[in-house]
């Protein structure tokens, strides 16, 4: 199952570890705070789970938002980096 | 056509801009630096050419992603604020 998450979290500490287990788990880092990637079921249970126990904070919100590999394609993105940062990670 | 639009912008100035550009295109906030909604193909372009004019420092990056609609009905929404964040508008 393909899944972008997105996130907002204040504390630098745990911002960080989010972004780790998301790493973890497989993900692939699109920008500071966004990640993508193909989860079975049981890494899928285990990002809900890692999430719920993580994000916490009282402005903190994280979205697990299922993505159809075609819509991925489909993706604009613009940088200014002129080299493009797509040179990240990406699929 | 249903749109996911996050972004990484370091300058505050633009970064609110861009929030604001965002909005007055009928998009809805979800995070801080993240909006969905569903866009003509007149809007669209408006969208598209506006990102591009306004994201141009270095380090930043905008990601416009196509997004079916029950894909974002499936979406799993966590958050730290017991009233829960999904008050912010959203579809």
């Amino acid at each position: 199952m393909w899944v972008l998450v997105v996130y907002d979290i204040s504390e630098n500490d745990k911002r960080n570890k989010v972004a780790r287990e998301l790493q973890r788990l497989g993900l692939s880092r699109i920008q500071r705070s966004a990640f993508v990637g193909d989860l079975d079921p049981q890494r899928y249970k285990d990002l809900v789970r890692i999430c719920e126990k993580l994000v916490n904070g009282k402005e903190d919100i994280l979205h697990i938002i299922p993505l159809g590999l075609r819509d991925w394609e489909r993706r604009v993105v613009i940088s200014g980096d002129s080299d493009g940062r797509e040179a990240v990670p990406l699929l």
